[in-house]
């Protein structure tokens, strides 16, 4: 791990940049991924998944009965431990649908905003080392509540050609039973035009490689939305010595163990506490499965003393990390200032594990800084917002001439007639 | 104008397909122009201008003396219509504010969101044919109301290498001061990379021509983020024999002078009232300054009898109109059924024009069916959300089974760690 004592203001653009992609490398097989699947439908799809992965498929589309079929592979504590997330997913986000309120701009103009579902969403839920059932949870159950109709799911196929079971047995639980087995970015031209098995959606959603992103960018050019682009997922953890050792190590090990290019930071108000870390990450990372991907990540990790607790809040708002953990004594002082983060875990006993799986939140979270402008997904994510207007006579009168001078400085002669040959009309009532 | 009697569905689709633009025709130079202003800034931007504006700037800034000083070319009627119209937007944006409610999704696991300003967005105001000052108040107001600190603005010069003073004027109201005299891509690319004179901003806002559409679109490759594609400006009215002919000949009208590419549809449930509407076209049109544009945009433009207002309802969703005006006597189904549309407008006395300018509502809406799945600009356009997460002792013991059996079904090892650490020690308690 890199370590850095008070580092000075001009340095931190250095030290909040995460390892770059030049994805011009890869947009032009993104071009020809999505060339192949928009001309040649699912025998595209099917061609690149036997060039990319290997795998041969007679279907792309998972039968029903498999998905239905599928809960009898879950062992019942899973199946507890799931109902469980469900239950605080559920709760949480279904208490970010908001009332409507109308209100009376001008006497007379009433105007508001309603929220509707997007009809048609699809998600990408990655395969390779790790099944993410958990992602299918995050997506579909806000899919649920905004009431979204059509719900599709692609993931890579296992080596076997078929689709994890606890997938199947997740996307049952949240009522989404087209799953499609294609996976990288012929998954998002897919999602993006629409073939024989796998349908055309309006917004894409999930995490993904730097292919999965650069294509999901790609498809916006054919009016098609996204959640967000993802990159590596980051963990900053800010402490005191009011904290934990063993606990910040464990929460920076649950970072690293995600791949080689996580982004791990700890920011420390304490000296002696980098220490006991340190030792801690060594004590705790020798049982780990995952031990190599950890040394990899811990490699490019660091490591940042700051004396002075503003300039760390400053520091961590330019970082904009993914997931942030506070343990400190002064908590709320940290917990007010942040304004650029995805997730937010305050606490000795608030690890980031809890929000990835169980607590209620989202962990679909803005990457790469982007937590300055973009949100994590939300309820919001599967809604657009509508506005009304219904003005009446006398609300129109109010704000004619305001409209009629507008229009004419702009130049726009038909829009203010539009006005004038109504309150005309009224005049000669 | 088109006319079309109860089509059958199977030709809904080429119905509501507007115009389409290759841009792959377009992205070409449009990597070159994000090239020269990356490697070249403000030197780069210049040269641009040169070459596509025909107009020699020495200085990309506007001098705030002349923000300043612009409202002494306004006269006191155009003051008194933009300051109506500013109480009114800023009413109903600063309505959007909502309250955080801190959720208990289990015993002790306590969960929050709370919304943040974006820091630094830009905005791009077209010029040309008409100086849009409406869209600055449009994009400036809620802006303000989100509380953004830092907001650019870019447009492109006037023959005189000046910005309209009226821009000026609204900016300055808006407390913007920082205006810069860039237009295209050029302006786009300037915003994602930052320039010595234009500065790099977190979300680029406004509407544009298809190469400034393509430039966004390019931008988010870089990390920016985008309100929306953009794309011409739409009007679907729909009416019965309640309506007034010409009134909605004028609404019709106001949307066709935007330019020859705009679109424009009547749905009738009435066979006379097309008649009816159609010969008010023709006798107002002819009073209009900007009837080339009028006549060109009518010939694209289609009116559709739907006998049965069911199917009527459904053409519009597929439709997904960017403005929706419904002027028929059971207004309440037209409006319940809506799922698809920016802004709606009810009633004879809620035309268009005023919420392009004056009731309230936002104008930068979603065009080209994108209302399916994307929202007009509004407050939250200018806030991103961040999740919370205080989970106490007993909070972490409620769920730490379900979070370690996620995890390790999952494979990682460390997340299970992580809950596993503090529970032990909760034990040893």
């Amino acid at each position: 791990m890199k370590e850095y004592l008070n580092p000075k203001k001009n340095l931190w653009t250095s030290l909040v940049k995460r390892p770059s992609f030049d994805t011009s490398t890869i947009n032009d097989s993104i071009d020809d991924i999505f060339n192949i699947v928009k001309y040649s439908g699912d025998e595209g799809v099917s061609l690149l998944t036997k060039k990319y992965d290997n795998i041969e498929l007679e279907n792309l589309k998972v039968e029903e009965f498999e998905i239905e079929n599928s809960i009898n592979y879950i062992d019942d504590i899973l199946k507890e431990s799931i109902d469980l997330a469900f239950k605080n997913i559920y709760k949480f986000h279904k208490s970010q649908l908001i009332q409507n309120n109308k209100i009376e701009t001008s006497h007379g103009v009433l105007c508001w905003q309603e929220k509707k579902p997007i009809d048609s969403v699809g998600f990408y839920i990655p395969g390779g080392s790790a099944p993410l059932f958990s992602t299918v949870l995050m997506l579909g159950i806000p899919a649920m509540i905004a009431g979204c109709k059509n719900i599709t799911i692609c993931t890579p196929p296992s080596v076997d050609g078929k689709v994890n079971k606890i997938i199947l047995y997740v996307a049952k639980l949240c009522n989404i039973n087209k799953v499609c087995l294609a996976g990288g970015a012929q998954a998002i031209a897919a999602m993006t035009f629409g073939t024989n098995s796998i349908p055309k959606v309006s917004k894409i959603f999930g995490p993904g490689n730097q292919y999965v992103t650069a294509a999901k960018i790609k498809s916006l050019q054919f009016g098609t939305a996204i959640d967000m682009p993802a990159g590596p997922s980051e963990l900053l953890v800010v402490a005191d010595d009011s904290a934990n050792a063993s606990f910040i190590a464990s929460d920076l090990l649950s970072q690293a163990e995600h791949g080689s290019d996580s982004q791990v930071v700890f920011v420390s108000l304490s000296k002696s506490l980098i220490k006991k870390v340190k030792s801690q990450i060594e004590i705790q990372k020798t049982g780990l499965s995952r031990v190599n991907l950890i040394n990899a990540s811990i490699l490019n990790s660091k490591i940042i003393y700051f004396e002075n607790e503003y300039n760390a809040i400053d520091f961590i708002n330019e970082y904009a990390p993914e997931h942030y953990i506070i343990c400190v004594k002064n908590e709320d002082k940290f917990v007010n200032k942040i304004n650029n983060a995805g997730s937010v875990f305050i606490g000795n006993y608030s690890p980031e594990s809890a929000g990835d799986y169980a607590s209620g939140t989202n962990h679909t979270l803005p990457t790469n800084g982007y937590a300055k402008q973009y949100s994590g997904v939300n309820l919001d994510s599967f809604l657009k917002t509508i506005t009304f207007q219904k003005i009446s006579k006398t609300g129109l009168c109010g704000i004619s001439k305001a409209i009629e001078t507008m229009a004419s400085a702009e130049g726009l002669e038909a829009h203010k007639n539009a006005i004038s040959i109504r309150t005309k009309e009224l005049l000669d009532e």
